[in-house]
């Protein structure tokens, strides 16, 4: 077979290709019911994601996704069709809020936009890209914000000094 | 059956037991190979959180988790044992670090400290605790911090005004 990784990665976006204001959007994700209450089980067990009944009486009043739960669907669409890094997705961290729960039903997409773009001044091979990533429903509505440091390779290393 | 959850819920903090300072250490969470492969497949599918061979071409070298997988570890053991809020943890947001990357093998645990106590200034029924947590491995390394905001309830309302 021909070398399709070394195809895809040439898709893929260096520290040069970024600027501010550029903008992505990711494909789309369904969560259901099954989903949030098997990561809940997994990763968050609280009455509010594990079970409709015991999520009444809680400050939600109904099942709802727990927020890492949003917040690591929005890593797989940000992986599979949102940023095409070259190198990958490499967070150095970042800020997040969750303004309102994602809830059962809800068809999740990921809204990116470039914030800052700056050289690393130890590494001439890298900078690092400020990403505001907005994971929305299907009512436009922010379930998650999303500012997050990466790290992003040069095409082209620049000359130490 | 006696009524385990009202036992529970006594024992459980409300805004009023919080204040600055206070410091709360959960149980550990060892995390293999398995797992972070798992959680890479469905929310995270990166070669160097999928393959130990593919990894080695990557900025990490080897194979590590995802730093969602680690938020998400933190998430069980703070649910389960690290914070006991009335309630349940319930975050507004917050602001995280991956310092350095876990690693296959590494014992987790999550250092937390509050650092601000807000009462609310429209609901008498709840207020807001900041709390920074570090999650730290078997060498005490930190490999994650979050600094996150949480909506606490108070056991008695204040009145409104």
């Amino acid at each position: 077979m021909a070398e399709p990784d070394e195809r895809d990665r040439d898709d893929r976006l260096y520290f040069e290709d970024f600027h501010v204001g550029q903008r992505f959007t990711s494909a789309t994700h369904v969560i259901d019911t099954a989903q949030i209450k098997a990561f809940a089980r997994q990763f968050d067990p609280q009455p509010f994601h594990l079970d409709e009944e015991a999520a009444k009486g809680t400050m939600f009043g109904r099942l709802v996704a727990s927020g890492w739960h949003t917040a690591a669907i929005t890593m797989r669409l940000q992986v599979e069709s949102g940023l095409p890094i070259a190198g990958g997705m490499i967070g150095v961290g970042g800020e997040m809020s969750w303004p309102r729960p994602t809830l059962p039903g809800d068809v999740l997409r990921v809204v990116s936009e470039i914030v800052e773009v700056t050289p690393s001044r130890s590494r001439p091979d890298r900078g690092v890209v400020r990403v505001r990533s907005e994971t929305r429903n299907q009512r436009n509505e922010i379930v998650q914000i999303l500012d997050a440091k990466l790290f992003v390779p040069r095409r082209t290393p620049t000359a130490p000094g």
